[in-house]
């Protein structure tokens, strides 16, 4: 498989974290996404924005997913990938589910307290597209910062 | 109990059937909603854009809670109720949910291939805000528009 984007996963997972730590800086949530090409080219990126907009759905992974669609003029994501810092909540994991990202990779894992349904249930009930899950990327690193910043 | 939205609940779905008329006039998918004080007063509404906004998230109730939220300039919607012609989606349903909405109200049921989460299932799995969820309301006329305009 010859995609750019697999020798560097741990380098967008800190690019998401960058914007994390942006969202903070911002007076919002502790969480950031980015959205790659198959050769590599970031072509969005999205923060919390949650309270500074007003706007209980200006999630990360939802402000990508929007960014992307809205810049490359489709409702069609499959051949991009989307990193995020923290596991996407039920909200985030549908509207990606919805665009069909080819894969979604996440640092920090859901917390045992969880109860609202993970990318991972969303992705085995549904019945349009399944994106590949990969959770573990810098989890550690990802963990410790959203504990920093939270 | 006096709160003006109870004896107008017909009249609300009804205005949500309007925007989801305009949705499709627009070009957009077959979805309204509007957001009601306890007073009675409109306070936003919403409609799918998902086609013309090249956006997977733009959908009635989303699009509804937003401006709300922005009017308002608040996270907290719990004195308000959203009415809605057809079932919410699980992206949906989880902003209302975390928009702590006090009460939603729709029309068409979910059809019986839904595999994703109904709004039901996600304020049952819900360990924060649980609006009451009532189905049903004009229900075999927002199903008739809904064959019709799909």
């Amino acid at each position: 498989m010859s995609d750019e984007r697999l020798d560097n996963v741990e380098h967008y997972l800190r690019l998401a974290m960058e914007e994390a730590e942006r969202a903070v800086q911002e007076g919002n949530h502790p969480y950031g996404a980015v959205i790659v090409s198959a050769s590599g080219a970031v072509i969005a990126t999205g923060r919390n924005g949650v309270n500074t907009d007003h706007d209980p759905s200006s999630h990360a992974e939802m402000n990508a997913v929007r960014a992307a669609c809205r810049r490359l003029g489709t409702l069609a994501l499959n051949d991009y990938w989307l990193f995020t810092n923290g596991p996407p909540c039920a909200m985030c994991a549908t509207v990606m589910i919805a665009a069909g990202l080819g894969a979604i990779w996440y640092g920090a894992p859901s917390g045992p307290e969880r109860t609202m349904p993970t990318l991972e249930e969303l992705v085995e009930r549904s019945s349009g597209a399944k994106p590949t899950v990969h959770q573990g990327v810098l989890a550690e690193e990802a963990s410790a910062q959203l504990l920093r910043l939270s």
